[in-house]
């Protein structure tokens, strides 16, 4: 059990009282009845979890805001909460309090398609508007892991990526506008369907990746694009991540933007293999994978720049291959910790390696994969449920690659966010000056630490 | 003159002694003695001008974080400036203080362009790091106005867009690092060579378009992206707004993302015609003009949406009309006041035809020009400098478009900033919890109002 970061809560008899009257007797549950899909995420890590004095599911924005006020009367935390789908413990009651779930606030506000934009709550789901977006012959090209599951709110408070944000950016790239609550319980407007904006300080930018604790998103204004009339794939394997690296240097330098560049290391390649839907290759070594969007010149020169290597994969396997990563590498053991790490591009082969010897080190297999062009590793490590030790090293193998990390002039954190997991190494990343000021914003929009306290910051 | 904003600054005889120990005596400038090109920008309202105390060059991130500790201990105001040319009097020492000019910060610090990417200072220009990448085979896409003199701080400050923004985003997109100094006088480290992070609060991009209110940018890395292969650009003349409007959504339509869209209205049309470079329209109305340069097949996407009026201009001669309309346009009566307002994009009809219709209001001659995909106008309302009554019409039509902007849920800046000139309209365009908001966040970041005071927020 992850030690409680938040200030611990006493609730008197009227909670329940309270928050019945904001919400609805219906939409307050005890999260000793049915509640317990809301206290953990989908962390490796099954430590993280809590238990929240009460779940709520607002139905408005003004619904948001009288929690808010409550909140900040009572000295209450909350914790927004959107798909649980986080992968670092970001909306996870950890020190109590309320979760405020935003599954109501699932209305589709407006929809242009023809102008590019949408308009939903924070509790659509993301393939809700990768659908409706593809339905009108349209994009939404953020595309995390989960996203049948995750919320456009949760979306929004990691400011998730996945593969192709490397041509099209992460979440804040497609957001132009959210309404959200702030302390103590004040209904504001950042943005909206315009596209441009620069008559504010970015408020909106700094609520996208912010995890909850800087104010509570109810909706927000989205744009889209025209779905690419183009797509096509091409692999390579390399004998080791040096070369593969070189191999994604060389696909930089042939004047391609690709729509994705994604890599499994040898190990990763194998394990996958086993399980891997047909045309899987059969070489052992570093797997490159670029998804092509702009058309067949741009396309050849992918190939040429990947070398004789370079083979095009069935389109329809090869998103279900990248899909079964993590569950193929987790059944090898039955446990694995995969952290988000980012780094410069020309440090991708050497954090790959590191990765590895990592894992040798601490006795665990250490392995990774991800989104190369953005440098973006997850590297995991692998251990036995039954075996505390083993864990217990692959914590520690987690905690070396976090340092890793910051070693190669990267970031700790690339997609996940902070949440609890990672909450005491900002200052490993950051100089002081740069802590500080995380510290000055967060209490200038939350002074008395109660939106989802424990999180983001030590 | 603009009524003076800022702390009115009371600076012993000790000043120039402080400043030439900082940053040495031949980086320390009397205003009196060739300083006056440091006391205005390029904002049409000659009136935005003051009198600063001293000038100062400072030569690294160091230099200019004594220079805030010693203005924060003396209590003098620090007004960060570029190029000079922004549009606003975002870099004008109205309140008098301490010109802290960037040019000396000129440094290429690293430059990977088969990495795509570039590390500079924040003096260097805009055109510099856009001729680098050309050399290179890369584009930085990012094309304010004054490129050969606008500077990549001050890129920074305003979040500068330009017509390719509409496919490529505004400097936000750009920049995945900056070093900037914050109050009491501390170097920080935002980001840097990586391309994702989400670990900490986007202090980054809260930096990005605050114009020097919250902290002084010294050095920036930034992201390039290959020269795309093609480029075409399709015009058409519609008789109206309103149908040149229809066309543009016909374009959104066409599945095509084009580079950019932009418009002249009919007035401007017709001024431009006058002293235009062969090959511009002869037909009179509004004209659309449109960039593709994502291949002949979405060139021809764009013909089919225009329609019949569709023709190829000269694409040597195409971009010297469009930057050639400021110009033309001033030359009309010697003066003009030009507006940045963004709306979305279905609202574009409405406020061109509204920003001529305020002119005549006002008994001014109101036109537009802008970039249309984005709903971005420069509403522009001319006079002749001799007249005052006139030039004080202007004024009054000016401020009525920055209200039609917000009628029409957008914003009263779309590119230019606030600055001094539009620091009072904040709280027309936002609501009362997000204008407090923004009074938190500068007094966060700097609690005793000495950076660019009055600028941004009224």
């Amino acid at each position: 059990m992850h030690t409680q970061d938040g200030p611990r809560l006493s609730v008197g008899p009227g909670l329940g009282r309270d928050l019945r009257r904001i919400v609805g007797a219906e939409h307050v549950m005890d999260p000793g009845f049915g509640g317990g899909r809301y206290c953990h995420d989908m962390t490796d890590r099954g430590g993280v979890t809590g238990r929240p004095d009460a779940i709520v599911m607002p139905g408005s924005a003004d619904e948001v805001a009288a929690l808010m006020r409550w909140a900040y009367a009572q000295d209450v935390p909350l914790i927004a909460r959107g798909g649980g789908t986080g992968y670092a413990g970001g909306a996870t009651p950890v020190g109590g309090g309320v979760i405020v779930s935003m599954e109501r606030l699932d209305a589709i506000h407006q929809f242009d398609p023809l102008l590019w934009r949408i308009h939903v709550g924070a509790g659509v789901t993301t393939r809700t508007v990768q659908r409706l977006a593809l339905e009108n012959g349209l994009t939404f090209p953020v595309d995390p892991g989960a996203a049948e599951e995750s919320q456009i709110g949760g979306n929004i408070a990691t400011n998730v990526g996945g593969p192709h944000c490397f041509k099209y950016g992460t979440m804040r790239a497609w957001v132009t506008g959210v309404r959200a609550v702030l302390a103590p319980g004040e209904v504001a407007s950042f943005g909206g369907a315009q596209r441009k904006d620069v008559a504010g300080y970015d408020i909106l930018g700094l609520l996208v990746g912010s995890e909850g604790t800087l104010g509570l998103v109810t909706d927000a204004w989205l744009k889209l694009m025209p779905r690419p009339a183009y797509s096509a794939a091409v692999c390579a394997v390399f004998p080791d991540a040096a070369s593969g690296g070189e191999a994604i240097e060389s696909v930089l330098a042939s004047g391609t933007v690709p729509a994705a560049i994604e890599y499994l290391d040898d190990i990763v390649t194998r394990t996958v293999r086993g399980t891997a839907p047909p045309g899987f290759p059969d070489a052992d070594g570093f797997l490159v994978i670029v998804d092509v969007d702009s058309g067949e010149a741009d396309r050849n020169a992918v190939v040429d720049a990947l070398g004789p290597a370079a083979f095009a994969p069935d389109p329809r396997q090869l998103w279900r291959w990248r899909e079964s990563v993590g569950h193929a590498m987790i059944a090898l053991k039955g446990g694995k910790l995969s952290e988000d790490i980012a780094v410069p591009v020309d440090q991708l082969a050497e954090a790959v390696d590191e990765t590895q010897a990592i894992g040798r080190r601490f006795g665990v297999l250490g392995c990774s994969w991800g989104h190369a062009g953005d440098g973006n590793l997850h590297s995991t490590f692998l251990f036995s449920a039954e075996d505390p030790d083993e864990a217990a090293r692959a914590g520690l193998a987690a905690e070396a690659v976090l340092e890793l990390a910051v070693r190669l002039g990267g970031t700790i954190s690339g997609e996940h966010g902070v949440g609890v997991l990672k909450a005491g190494y900002l200052s490993k990343q950051w100089d002081t000056t740069a802590v500080l000021a995380h510290r000055t914003l967060k209490h200038a929009f939350d002074p008395k630490n109660l939106l989802n306290p424990g999180k983001k910051l030590a």
